[in-house]
């Protein structure tokens, strides 16, 4: 890494994002031989644990009643041509059929998220299983991955920029080169960079692809605190930019 | 169903389109201790068996060397917004690495389909597996769903028309409406549609959508002969209309 070297998104904070950026994923079941069965789910999420709705008809949903261990894997919304470029996570634990207050939540939490489910969520062979996360594994693309404990799931937070980040990044790459170049230089520790661009954000700060003398190379410069929400990437951006030229 | 009922493609035939249609998946594999484990990965097909390239660092890599038995599943591109309309399979069997002839052929299928793998297939850690599926599940959208064996999935052919019949089919339902409806008069089993639209195509035959007296339906009609290819569709098509119209 680079001489700053700025907090990144943890394992359990890039898959808290993952999970809250779709409504659909693959579920690994145990057949009542054994055997691993993978079939195509819909969830929602409620405090991150996955929200499912599932026919005891189906054959995951036999599965679950007679063995509640299960994982969920989950892809992110594709960006690059391509597969193993994307971020994916595995979310491993058991499942158990919401109660209490939980069974409401929980009936709201996959109806806001999959709202075709009001035409069977209520028919009586579907039920409702809340997946109890206790092992993450992230995979970020090549040479990026991570675990985390189901606890460090459960306690963090889905990125607030990262998901609506795409149209201000396509800006500071067609209009701010020159900006990135100079963040790259004073910030990312690459004194000789002589082009940079924007290759990600999140609340923490930017990803940078750097051209220096020395070939391609990857940073990252972070904002001076971490962001809430979308609409305070610009002026974080700009602080970056005055920092840089300072 | 209709009075006129023609051959559908069969579950093993939806199958290897489907398969053919995507270079990833999502594998179900057992953990040491036998849990289940869900995890994207890339795909080739060798004869409708899928080649998997996976690196034994990986826990899916490292499940597969303990114990054989996966399952594959497959989720056809999205054409519709509710993700439970869309066509999806699960192919369980048993992995093996490939011997013999196989091993180029199952390296071949799998750079075919994953061109990136070229920066990896030969890294000492990465292992080339075949599936050898011996049991498919099939689910077309809501209630359209049925099981295969591994023989019959072996012996199936994917679709040669469905993959390519987009174009097609919005041709059709723009520029010839009253044709279709004359299919669903005369071919279709309702003798009183008022309107017809088609909704897919395959070797087999068009699937149409009905607006008669009773509401909405759907049917069927089906080519004389199965085709071979896309360039077959518009001469079929063709004839379906004249013999509606006979």
């Amino acid at each position: 890494m680079t001489s700053s070297d700025p907090r990144r998104p943890s394992a359990a904070e890039e898959a808290r994002t993952i999970a809250a950026a779709t409504n659909t994923g693959t579920l690994a079941t145990l057949t009542t031989t054994g055997d691993p069965w993978a079939s195509f789910v819909t969830y929602g999420l409620l405090e991150g644990a996955p929200v499912l709705c599932l026919s005891r008809l189906a054959e995951h949903g036999r599965n679950l009643e007679h063995d509640p261990r299960a994982s969920l894997a989950i892809v992110a919304p594709r960006t690059d041509p391509d597969p193993l470029a994307s971020g994916r996570i595995t979310l491993a634990g058991t499942v158990e059929p919401p109660s209490g207050d939980d069974r409401t939540a929980a009936r709201e939490a996959h109806l806001a998220a999959v709202p075709a489910a009001e035409y069977y969520i209520d028919y009586s062979d579907f039920s409702l299983w809340m997946l109890r996360v206790q092992r993450v594994r992230w995979v970020g693309g090549y040479g990026r991955m991570d675990s985390a404990t189901g606890d460090d799931y459960a306690a963090a937070l889905p990125d607030p920029i990262q998901p609506h980040a795409a149209a201000a990044i396509e800006h500071l790459n067609a209009d701010h080169a020159e900006a990135l170049a100079a963040m790259a230089r004073a910030l990312g520790g690459f004194p000789d960079a002589e082009a940079a661009s924007c290759t990600g954000a999140d609340r923490y700060g930017l990803d940078l692809k750097v051209t220096a003398r020395g070939g391609i190379a990857y940073t990252r410069v972070g904002f001076a605190e971490p962001l809430d929400g979308i609409e305070e990437l610009r002026a974080a951006t700009v602080a970056l930019v005055q920092r840089a030229r300072a």
